[in-house]
């Protein structure tokens, strides 16, 4: 039984030693520890911290380690933090379109033990991909959006992610930009874009990236924030292309680089592994 | 004795067949043939060859057989063409400022063989480099440029190329930006930029990129054009950063990709292998 | 309608043109031409070529064409030569065992216009993937394996190929050793070996190389020969591991790496690119 | 004014507080930490942790605090531990042959402030270098070794490595076996060795490689021990290659992956981010 603490304060001296002390003095093992301190953090440098520590024989409750935490911790030292654990399985849920590259793909990962999460459903503006949702057992809801009923459409999905205990919401190529509303709201977004951000940003990347006659195109996993194609990168990776190859080429090589991107980026949040500054990650 | 041929023409059929008939007819073996037909070329479907041939015994001189190419393949098929003789050297000039890590790593590739040229002579707006140019035993000339006198030193450098007889001018991370008038008058350009172009163009794209946050950095080597950055990109590549990189680790992690993407780049150049369609290049 | 052609021979003078000559003297064109010559061939210098032209409108049937082709190219140039038609599905048996990630891939693949086959079966030594051939509609064959059955139960699988009319068999994570006299009455056998080969052959490679402690693992895609691990590479790639990655990450690490590095040996199969020189691939 | 701590011990809870309470108690901020347990070690499971501490205002001489170190932590841990100071430069020496990118890469990287270290001297088989080494400045000795007088010249070498107070002998591309007295006595030895290993041991890798048709060459960085080419990896990578690249181009290809690898493996080393379990290195 372990739990993950990530944990972010203005920078000082002894945060190590006193974090991890914390933990020491109550007779807990620190499994994994890492930690980072960030010179360019937009106010002044910023101490980050991930540490895992084993609870097999917890001397107290999860809440009163967690009231002990943030007083003795987080409060004096104005730091924010977050704990999760192991026995508390994330639930996902993945919105989609037509595109089945990427849905298969996370399935199939959590299937294999990829992925410590329930995919707890499967949202889409359309009925397409409802086979491949049926084939791993996922629940499938269709929510077409036009102009009109887009307000309405995201309230339902907001309701249906809240009835579903979604704890994050993959955006798997689903072709619908979310409003701020939604995004505020909703639980935390992480987005695949195929494009290698921020150089083809908005629609059509790979025929962009054509035209433009570059000789690696990429993929970008980022949270999705309310300035679109802006949010935090979490993840990028490229694959190199040649001048025989047209936009559709392009596509078929981007999707494997799209879906390896997103399947990391997922799964370094399910390990509570990201901790967001401004509009960087750190990755720990 | 060999030569290399660039063709390229509207497509039609039987371009394969005509192109190595001429040779075969007169008797000329092809040593290497490799072509591509682009579908997405601006004025409709375009064909691209690069043909090597063995001139070890010619049937003809040299100029005959260019006359004879012009005539019955050239002409009638509305082509462009250029050919290169393996006994000229091709002789580079190489611009710099302050940076060494290019100018190094261009002359020791040289010498190593790599690069298949002369390097005529190396040309700086600052005298920093001399010592590198002088290792080398490379003749250096120093022109330094302020905005009255660009003009008066982009001539002079004119002259330079011309009585070295330059074929073709590397920018090795040359910090001026040439004139059109100067681009127009010269050889083929090729510069290195230091971003993932068209991701950050213009000043500082390391900084950029650690500000956005990017998880690669990247290098891009392009013809140079009148529009800044916008020239045909010959190759790029890319390198992983971590968080905890700040802007003078991704200039050094940059450092790496940009000589070997500019090596790449101005090896296949020498080697006449780059053809150019609008803005993109076709690498044979 | 197109058809490719693969030919190969000893080198000598005028090849390029005699082949292209060969279709544009019966008014076909040559839609896309490549070639190498190979100096280093077991028996001295060999030629190779693929060659894929246009039959939208043939002047003769495909026998008459086949036929003139093997009289005046492949006879008198002693040269070994096929031709694929695009009208002619290849067909493809999958073998398999318990692991699913490339099985998927592949049907995925397929059902993606990515790999231009037809999946005629799915054969495995194991029930376990029942479920995965079923959810794509593929026919599920299971051969049970131990040592004294083997030599029934691979004369039971040649059979299933015959009456599959398969002309590709992919090993796609099957854990037997196939026999000789299997391999050799067999289809084409593409295989992928989990790891970078020629590096760690044999049981367990990642085990290995944890043990090793690379920075590096891959995975390699050969065609399989009775000499296990031996045969000519098609693909290799690889993925960076951490200190702190145990053999199982390593495995799930690895398996990203398998099923793309399978799926372009396959595809670049089914478009007839891979000629074999030896223990080497000529892939144009 | 930094120090950096490298530590190992058996596993056991409570380590990393009690590794960052011993700074913390003694008011010695730390700047950078990382840990590592790692489960697969050979005498059971070993955790490794890297310190860089301020020492700018010292409560303590360096002599006592390392005292300390040893009786509070070291000793009762059982671990094992080394210490270096930011103001004492690390002195290499470099071992040639004839090939000189390394050479020069190695010491462009040390002007250019990437490697913190002096060279203190340039050591050859061989007189080709000296031109290189006199460029950068570089103290040159040349010991030819022949089967008679080999044992005699490295003692010699051993003798000016000690003369120059050298801490790090790094094998550019020299292309003698060193005998195991040599490394026995000398100070940590970083070789190059230009194949993927343990893919191609021995002489001539790439030849092998190119025999052995694969699609991707490497280069391997690892600390020389007495079995060739079996000692621990510090860093590898690998390039694509092509069916038309014969062992010549592969030299040309893989000489880009060598001196990258080489000095990454050399960085790694001077930062004292390594770590040796067994026959894997740990790099934090």
């Amino acid at each position: 039984m372990k739990a993950t603490f990530l944990f972010s304060s203005p920078d000082q001296p002894g945060l190590v030693a006193r974090l991890s002390g914390f933990f020491f003095e109550r007779g807990i093992n620190i499994v994994d520890a890492s930690n980072h301190t960030d010179a360019w953090a937009e106010g002044g440098a910023r101490f980050f911290m991930r540490l895992v520590v084993d609870l097999t024989t917890p001397a107290s409750t999860r809440k009163d380690l967690e009231s002990a935490f943030a007083k003795a911790i987080a409060e004096p030292l104005s730091g924010t933090w977050s704990v999760g654990y192991d026995d508390v399985m994330p639930r996902v849920a993945i919105l989609v379109t037509k595109e089945s590259a990427c849905l298969y793909d996370l399935a199939l990962r959590r299937e294999q033990g990829e992925l410590r999460c329930d995919i707890a459903c499967v949202l889409s503006n359309h009925a397409a991909l409802e086979r491949v949702a049926e084939s791993f057992r996922l629940p499938f809801f269709v929510l077409p959006v036009t102009q009109d009923t887009k307000r309405e459409q995201e309230q339902k999905m907001l309701e249906l992610l809240k009835q579903h205990h979604v704890d994050l919401v993959v955006l798997a190529r689903y072709m619908q930009i979310l409003s701020e509303h939604f995004l505020t709201a909703a639980p935390p977004v992480i987005n695949i874009h195929h494009g290698f951000l921020p150089a083809f940003q908005g629609a059509k990347p790979y025929h962009q990236a054509h035209t433009r006659g570059v000789k690696l195109i990429g993929a970008t996993a980022h949270y999705a924030t309310k300035d679109l194609d802006q949010g935090p990168i979490i993840e990028q990776d490229v694959a190199r292309v040649r001048h025989d190859m047209g936009p559709d080429e392009l596509v078929r090589v981007g999707r494997d680089v799209e879906r390896v991107v997103l399947a990391r980026a997922v799964r370094a949040h399910l390990e509570r592994r990201i901790l967001v500054e401004g509009r960087r990650t750190i990755v720990l």
